[in-house]
């Protein structure tokens, strides 16, 4: 049994490119069968491996397994759980040994943010001192692009493409509608904790006058007044004013915008995104006519318009993990690092798991301006290459043609169920 | 004075194919400058003619106008401005035929729905009258695609595109997301009266179980228990359900579900439209985590995945309506006729205004199923054209390069102002 299969796991929110990571760790696996087995994807992540339920990637075409370079979603299914705490429950890690026992698992994927760096970091430490060492090699993603030490997350690069493409369209909509009907337009975009996903929006904005003229970032604390002002200001001075404000955008006391509101008749907490709260407020206090979007999921499943950059790193990243594993190594992540700015160079490095596990890479300060209404030339030289090209999935009768896999299950070795 | 110039004006919400319409008719008439003057456009529609700011169209580089092509939004500014009936007010078409008569304008191109149509009926009717006969052409643009007699109307299937690939992609990201997270994704779409654009979202769902699995239409009264019982059962069988709703969707007694909700802590009514409440409705009546977005003015604007169809429609509409023109013809519109399904095929045809004006094409029952939550078979052969074919636009950066006009004003010839 010195050839071992690998394990494969997509985790917590799903992004349009992470399914790109999976062809490029599973072609490459499948160029190296004189090394590694099959690879088993876990049915809903991490869950798939603590139920024993693991999908046989072996059974999917060539074809298949190369859409999904074009496929956004994950494949394989994800989800949202974190394992405990090793030194309080240890039960999850034994389950997942034994499961990678049975299915003789010497390599241990694992595709996500912060948790799941922390999660591959834990699984290399037990496996070793549980006597069943296996490689554990985390893999980047999430839209939220707060990983440390790599230079940016696949996922994030398209994301930021789609919300830059939209708000300069919906700009010149409300351009063209200003002088009778709508003044404002609003658009949400995803990013609790940090702005990195408003920022993006910024990119659009290349010449004086440009949408969006506005933007709201987590990082600057709401100040009514001061926003108020600018927003009349934009509109006296390019007849229209076109904002994008990040879900996490909250007071000075940390209340998030979009719980500012009211209550509904039934007693709920306002139904809405932080959008709506924002161009009400812009109503009561000028007057203008205003439309809002909340994009929501549409922005990181959009794989209709990602950036040719992000899909290229989702593919090298596992890719690289691959190879990594190939060469011995464990408890480390691929990483992006950025080689050159014009022209944008970029090239695989990697990073030690312990550096990565709970780590959150914020938006640096100088990446927004002094009035804390938009990005810094320094946040445009970082971003811009990150949504660069364009990589359009293939269409039949107008429709993008994603791959749905058939998702063949392993037979069941273990004879226990395991509570999740 | 016999070559006499031509007057164009956007009317009315913009789409992401309406210049395409522009650069239509304004390549068009450049090839006949031996016949048509100038084109002037008015600055922000028709509101443009009554104050006397016209743009001269001359001033922009062929390359510029050419852009217009794959430029979204109204490139002259557009309005939401009805003019009055004549019998109660003839000033304002008083007005209009002393602007074109100081300019010398013998052409009327008036692109916009149903009330644009109406407009550009009466001032031809009425500039005969009035001894100053002008050859008036209506251009169908709506992305409510309610024009009678056209097959469809341009802006619509760019929208249905958008809708339809949105919703596709969403329900893939929902579906790796079910088992231990969101459940339910409500999209809201435009369509107060019509559910044409909702019921584009059901071309997404070719296969069974393909998302959407739901859409509420504005022509099916709402039913909340058997929509609820329809969610879970879509729960139940595909572990999650996408759905698309009509931002008319209304109870029975017209009440629009958006309208529905309650009011804030200020007393305002509820700042949110239907999807946030249609959400909520699900979350408490099954618990299911959910996620929604509202498109607004993305849909419209989305020039990236707008539909070749679609812009190869609003060109030829915009130069049909020179060469009507051109051929002597008046108080008539450009159609779209359907000469086949498959392979799709159209070919302009032509309507009499009189015949446009004022009628609301509303989507026939039998495009929807029994169940009142889904599209026929026949309405799906019906849209499936209208998305068909890609027409992207050219990037620089990572980002569309969309045109903005110079616009330069044509020196006023009266002295009078005009109060609008």
């Amino acid at each position: 049994m010195s050839k071992k299969n690998a394990f494969y796991a997509q985790s917590g929110g799903v992004t349009s490119v992470i399914n790109a990571t999976a062809c490029g760790l599973i072609e490459t696996a499948r160029q190296h069968k004189d090394k590694i087995g099959k690879v088993y994807a876990g049915r809903n992540g991490i869950i798939g491996a603590l139920t024993e339920d693991l999908i046989d990637t072996s059974k999917e075409s060539t074809r298949s397994i190369a859409a999904l370079r074009h496929t956004p979603s994950g494949a394989f299914g994800s989800c949202r759980y974190k394992l405990k705490n090793p030194e309080e429950d240890r039960t999850q890690y034994e389950r997942l040994i034994d499961v990678f026992k049975a299915h003789n698992i010497g390599y241990f994927f694992y595709n996500g943010g912060g948790d799941s760096q922390d999660t591959s970091h834990k699984v290399s430490q037990l496996s070793k001192a549980m006597g069943y060492p296996i490689q554990c090699i985390g893999i980047p993603k999430t839209v939220d692009n707060d990983l440390p030490i790599t230079d940016c997350c696949p996922g994030f690069g398209s994301v930021a493409k789609y919300v830059a493409v939209s708000i300069r369209e919906a700009g010149f909509d409300v351009a063209s509608m200003a002088k009778t009907s709508t003044k404002v337009f609003v658009m949400e975009v995803m990013g609790r904790h940090a702005g990195w996903i408003a920022a993006a929006g910024g990119l659009a904005a290349e010449n004086e006058g440009d949408a969006p003229h506005i933007i709201l970032f987590p990082e600057v604390p709401f100040r009514k007044t001061a926003f108020i002002k600018r927003v009349k200001e934009c509109v006296k001075k390019y007849g229209y004013c076109a904002i994008v404000v990040s879900e996490g955008a909250a007071y000075k006391d940390g209340t998030f915008l979009a719980d500012a509101g009211g209550v509904d008749a039934f007693g709920h907490k306002q139904l809405g995104g932080v959008a709506p709260v924002v161009a009400q407020m812009i109503k009561d206090a000028t007057g203008y006519k205003y439309h809002w979007a909340v994009a929501d999921y549409l922005q990181r499943a959009a794989r209709h318009i990602a950036s040719k950059t992000d899909v290229d790193q989702a593919y090298a990243v596992g890719k690289a993990a691959v190879e990594f594993a190939l060469q011995g190594k464990t408890a480390i992540m691929p990483t992006i690092a950025r080689v050159s700015n014009d022209p944008y160079k970029w090239k695989i490095g990697q990073a030690s798991l312990v550096r990565v596990a709970n780590v959150e890479k914020m938006m640096p300060a100088s990446y927004i301006t002094k009035d804390g209404f938009g990005i810094t030339k320094r946040c445009r030289t970082y971003l811009s290459p990150l949504i660069k090209g364009e990589d359009y999935p293939p269409y039949k009768n107008g429709l993008p043609q994603y791959v749905k896999l058939k998702n063949v299950p392993v037979r069941k070795k273990l004879n226990t169920d395991f509570n999740i």
